[in-house]
């Protein structure tokens, strides 16, 4: 069996921690353990070591997320690459083809496909698990796990399933339909049919995967496909495969399941109802604070508040009406202010355009000792560099040099430079361009080896 | 009659924008025309104007407010600066010595003193001219007006009138006695006795202050009291001089007074919900935005609830409570993170400090054309100045050079240093080192003038 997590972009219900650079499954605001912090993907990462399955498994997702994955979980982490984001449907499917042509998994083998951030207690992955045997003991093509409804909700799919055509030592059931966001009167309706809740676990048998492929004319092998890829629909792996096949079981699960989608849901498995620098006063009434400033924030006298703040902005919002804020910054036009990369993180502390266009932008660069920014250059600006902590090595236009806290590095615009870190590495860095995006960057080499490597060829 | 404004420190009742170094009544946010925001010194200010009384007003300050005031009101208002904060007793005889001595004011002459941010409507300006008629056609030695209380408050003082001694045409009562924040009883038994609210404006005679300054062996020349002024007690005038007073008058005053020392009452006199970048949605009821920060802040759904930020922090109350927001950050020991200086003003844009006890401070400085910074040196700091904007002259050691946008200036620990602008300067700071404090700075010279001519005779 391999299990393939999906670490899709979700948006911006969780503004201002979630953004286009920061999805909400990698925001550490889950107790792991007395003072120790997890985001959802350490933490199902967590649940997947001890159920024996991480190493069976493949986390599906995009280029821009594999600074952050690896920086949250490790370098030793399989990744399978999308070229660019185009729904569940071609992400599985290139998945299955990287599985079955890269890695030569056999057709018979079971694929298992689950979103990278449930709020799930251990026993849900006993149910992963038991989907396996479903697919290898019955003749069904797929096999979903289906949550038992906490409440009437309206905004999840529904699996209905065949209450009454069940064996009895059998513990699925097989499913009849699927009914996307009811209305209120639909979902009492289903709910009273047994419905279960689809949480996007999927199971089938890689070979059953295969001939989907060839039956829509896609290839099979992965280096093919990846070309074919950005030309596939943007769809659901729903809508394009689950709802047109006729043998699907479903395997209800009775446990503890939560979508942590929103600031409502997600304070609610908050352990601590303070997060960073301030306070929240007696007089509060279920309220939280998650500030990411280093400024304080106090809260005074509310009830069903959260505050969230960090450099992108700030939000307060009584917490049933949270979700509004997906629709509220959704035209909000800002450039990224916090994103972690492979190498370390940086923090826009500053950002100011004068009336002449020019622009100026201050950064603090943390870059993890071990780690190096690529050699680069940029056709828009130049940069100071204050190094304020720590010691490693710098090139500027090919000229090697020893830095160190209190060195002030001076690069010009189009000048080659690049640095990497023996010891933690603190800079401020000042741009000043006509025109400053984190796009104006000319990568010359990756790998801080290659690059000297190069240096002494020359 | 010359009227004394009191132009006092406020503390921070209306923290994140009020602090030590910004009182509440230089605080922009209240609507003068339509997108036209003015502080409550420059309400005032407009008032005294309108009621043509500005000419004969004197503001007394301190020295810290002093490029504020004129900032806001323009440099031809005169000031009479106190040496430092003493309560009211020693700035109101500071202010009366300086009038009686310097500007040869006749000692039958009525002074009238009042604060400098009630918030009132014009006709209060009527009753502030008619103290000067009782104080001159009357045998009474101080004056004062009495706000109908208009509802039970416990935090103000009430003056107790003898509502029986008055003749028919007369508009004052004379007062029997004073009552500081009652209890709620006390406060109803007070409004039952006609007791009325002291705002804290007082009028007499110039030369009932000169008597009350010699029967005290103070001096009544300005010069030799400002000599004098650091050995006097904290005292209010009101301890000190009207409650002692025997012949005290108060004139009823019916109209629309407010103290608006809480972000409760002061975002009922805002006309606009919000200033700064952000939105508080359709759902909110009776909730104010104010934002001084440059990321954006969005509300949703709350009631009665302030939201103010600013570079010191980040306050959400509900407005009830709001006035708590003082004892909150009594103990918050924070520097300034904003300030606006003589020659400009800068910004704490990041503060870090290291487990090794180093510190590193990232500011934005802006310096206004023609201005400087005096010639200094730290003790326990080195800097480097990332010239962003304009251009100006530059000393190091005794070293003059001409810096402009683009240049990088090193400035080692202890190395003395200096700019001035000649067009408006942007630097970003960064600071490095042991214990970084605002009080690390010897002063050499304030005065560029003097500077290069000590340079040019070495």
């Amino acid at each position: 069996m391999k299990l393939i997590l999906l670490s899709g972009g979700s948006g911006k219900r969780l503004w201002p921690l979630s953004n286009d650079s920061r999805s909400k499954q990698f925001l550490k605001l889950l107790t792991r353990s007395e003072d120790v912090l997890e985001s959802m993907v350490q933490r199902i990462w967590r649940q997947l070591e001890l159920n024996q399955l991480s190493n069976s498994t493949y986390i599906s997702t995009s280029k821009t997320q594999v600074d952050i994955l690896q920086g949250q979980l490790g370098t030793q982490v399989p990744l399978i690459i999308e070229p660019e984001r185009r729904d569940t449907f071609p992400a599985i499917a290139l998945a299955a083809a990287y599985l079955y042509s890269v890695m030569g998994v056999n057709r018979n083998e079971v694929i298992i496909v689950m979103p990278v951030d449930p709020f799930v207690e251990n026993q849900f992955f006993h149910k992963v698990k038991e989907l396996e045997n479903i697919i290898l003991q019955s003749s069904m093509d797929i096999a979903l796990i289906g949550v038992n409804p906490a409440y009437t909700s309206t905004k999840y799919g529904y699996i209905i399933p065949d209450t009454a055509d069940k064996e009895p030592e059998q513990e699925y059931l097989k499913v009849t339909g699927f009914k996307e966001k009811p209305t209120v009167e639909q979902a009492e309706d289903l709910i009273k049919q047994q419905a279960l809740w689809n949480c996007g676990v999927f199971a089938f048998k890689l070979g059953y995967m295969m001939d989907q492929l060839e039956k829509r004319g896609l290839p099979t092998q992965y280096d093919q496909f990846i070309e074919h890829f950005n030309n596939l629909p943007k769809i659901s792996f729903d809508y394009e495969i689950v709802e047109k096949v006729e043998h699907i079981a479903v395997l209800p699960y009775n446990g503890y399941w939560r979508d942590l989608g929103t600031w409502n849901t997600l304070t609610e498995e908050m352990q601590t109802s303070i997060i960073g620098r301030g306070s929240v006063n007696n007089d509060c009434i279920n309220t939280h604070l998650i500030n990411e400033l280093d400024i304080p924030v106090f809260v005074l006298g509310t009830s069903n508040v959260v505050v969230a703040a960090s450099p992108d902005g700030i939000l307060v919002s009584e917490k049933s009406v949270s979700h509004q804020v997906k629709e509220i910054v959704k035209d909000l036009e800002q450039r990224p202010m916090y994103e972690e990369r492979r190498w370390g993180w940086y923090r826009v502390l500053d950002y100011k355009k004068s009336a002449e266009g020019m622009e100026v932008l201050t950064k603090r660069l943390f870059i993890f000792a071990g780690h190096n920014i690529s050699y680069q250059y940029h056709h828009n600006r130049s940069e100071v560099w204050v190094v304020v902590k720590g010691e490693g090595e710098f090139v500027l236009d090919d000229k090697l040099s020893y830095v160190k806290k209190g060195d002030v590095l001076t690069i010009p615009v189009g000048a080659r430079h690049g640095i990497k870190a023996s010891k933690d590495l603190e800079i401020i860095e000042v741009q000043m361009g006509s025109k400053l995006e984190e796009g104006d960057i000319i990568r010359l080499f990756m790998s801080w080896e290659e690059m000297k490597k190069s240096l002494e060829s020359k």
